[in-house]
C-alpha cells in the first residue's frame, strides 16, 4: 500500500514567543482533522539525540568551543531526523517540530563565530531530504519575549539569561531568514493573545499545505524560472 | 619569551598492536631527555570529549546511524584539539596521542558508509591546523592481534568483537593511509618484542623529529615541487 508523505511543520522564533505551546495546538488541530500527528522539538527529540542533548545543555557547552558545539548539535539533529522525523513522514504522520535548521542557523551562525560554509555542510550532514514544509516564525519585541520568559519562572538556559540587545538581535536574524525563504517560511505575530495566534498559524498551514496550495505554488514557481 | 612548539606525535593501528603501550615508553623517552610530554588519547583525552565519549562507547553509539556517529567523533576531537593538544604544543609541550585523524578514517571511512569527502570536511573542522608531525602506525597481522586483545581479558568493544576478516581490513586500511602519507606516516613492526618496538619507535622519532632531519626533508620537498 502507498502511503502519501506527512507533512513536516517547524516552528521558531526567540525564547517567550510560545512555540511549545503553540505545537502543542497545531498538533491537536491536526489531529482532531483525523490526521496522525507527532510532536516533538529540538535540541533533543530522540533518545539519542536526548543523550547529547544532556552534554550540550548541562552547562558544560560554555567550555566546548563553537566548532564542538556545532558538531555535537548537528549529531543531535542527524539523529532525531533519522530515528524519528523521516520514518514518521515516510508512514504519512505529519511532523510538528519545536525549533530546527532556523535555530541553529540564529544561534550558532549568525550570533556566533561559525562560517556559513561550516554551517551549511553540517546542516546537509544532519537533514539530509528532511526540510520542513512550512516554518512558522512566531515573533515577538524582544521585551516581550524576555518578560515571558522571566514569568515562567523556569531556571534561565545559557541563551535566556543574554540580555535584551541579544534577544533583539535573535529576533533580527530570524526575520532575515523568513525573508530569504518567503516559500518556506511564514511571519506570525505571536504579541496577540495565544487563542488568536493558534487561529492565524492553522489558516497559514491550511493555506500552505492543502493540496491546492501546493499545486498554485508549484506552478508559479515553474513560471517565474 | 618566543617558546618553540612542541611535535605532535600520534601512534595509530588495529587492536592488539600496543599502542597504549608504546605511546607510554616513548612519553617516558621523551622525559628522560628532559622535553615536556603531555601522553593522551582518542576517543576522549578532554573533560567535554570524555562526555561524548561516553554516549558513543556505552552501546548507545550502536544506534546512532554513520552520520551522527561521525559528528560526535568530530564534536570530541575538536574539544579535545582546542583545549588539550593545541594548547600543549603552544606551551612547547610534545604531545603523544593514542589514535587520532587516521582512526577515524579507517574505522568511519574505509569500513563504514561515510563519504570520503564528509569524512575530510568533520576532518577540517575538528583539527583545523593541529595536524599530527609523525604518525607511528603499529602493525601485526590480524590473528595476532585478535589474540592479544583477547589476551588482555578486558570486556570486548563494539570493534574488537568483530571478527578476523574485519581485523585484516582494520590493517590494510592503515597501511594505505600510511603508503599515502610517506612524509607523516612511519610504519612500525609491532609482532617483535616489546623492548624493540620501542627502539625502533624511538629511532624513527630521532631520525624524524630533530631539527636537522626537518631540515632535509623540507629542502627534499621543496626540490620535488
Amino acid at each position: 500500500m502507498n502511503v502519501s508523505r506527512g507533512r513536516f511543520i517547524t516552528l521558531e522564533g526567540g525564547e517567550g514567543t510560545g512555540k511549545s505551546t503553540q505545537s502543542r495546538r497545531l498538533a491537536a488541530a491536526l489531529e482532531a482533522q483525523g490526521r496522525k500527528v507527532l510532536i516533538t522539538r529540538e535540541p533533543g527529540g530522540s533518545p539519542g539525540a536526548e543523550a547529547i542533548r544532556h552534554v550540550i545543555l548541562s552547562g558544560a557547552a560554555r567550555a566546548y568551543g563553537p566548532a564542538s558545539e556545532a558538531l555535537l548539535f548537528a549529531a543531535a539533529r542527524a539523529d532525531h531526523v533519522d530515528t524519528v522525523i523521516a520514518p514518521a513522514l515516510a508512514a504519512g504522520t505529519w511532523v510538528v517540530c519545536d525549533r530546527f535548521i532556523d535555530s541553529t542557523r540564529v544561534y550558532q551562525g549568525v550570533l556566533g563565530s561559525l562560517s556559513g560554509d561550516l554551517l551549511d555542510s553540517l546542516e546537509g550532514v544532519a537533514v539530509g531530504e528532511t526540510r520542513p514544509d512550512l516554518t512558522l516564525m512566531l515573533d515577538v519585541p524582544p521585551e516581550v519575549g524576555l518578560a515571558r520568559a522571566a514569568a515562567r519562572g523556569e531556571a534561565a538556559d545559557r541563551f535566556e539569561s543574554e540580555g535584551l540587545a541579544f534577544h533583539a538581535k535573535v529576533r533580527d536574524a530570524f526575520l532575515a531568514l523568513a525573508k530569504a525563504e518567503p516559500d518556506r517560511c511564514v511571519v506570525v505575530d505571536a504579541t496577540v493573545p495565544p487563542d488568536k495566534v493558534a487561529e492565524r498559524i492553522w489558516e497559514t498551514v491550511v493555506s500552505h499545505l492543502s493540496p491546492a496550495a501546493r499545486t498554485r505554488r508549484s506552478t508559479r514557481r515553474k513560471k517565474s524560472s
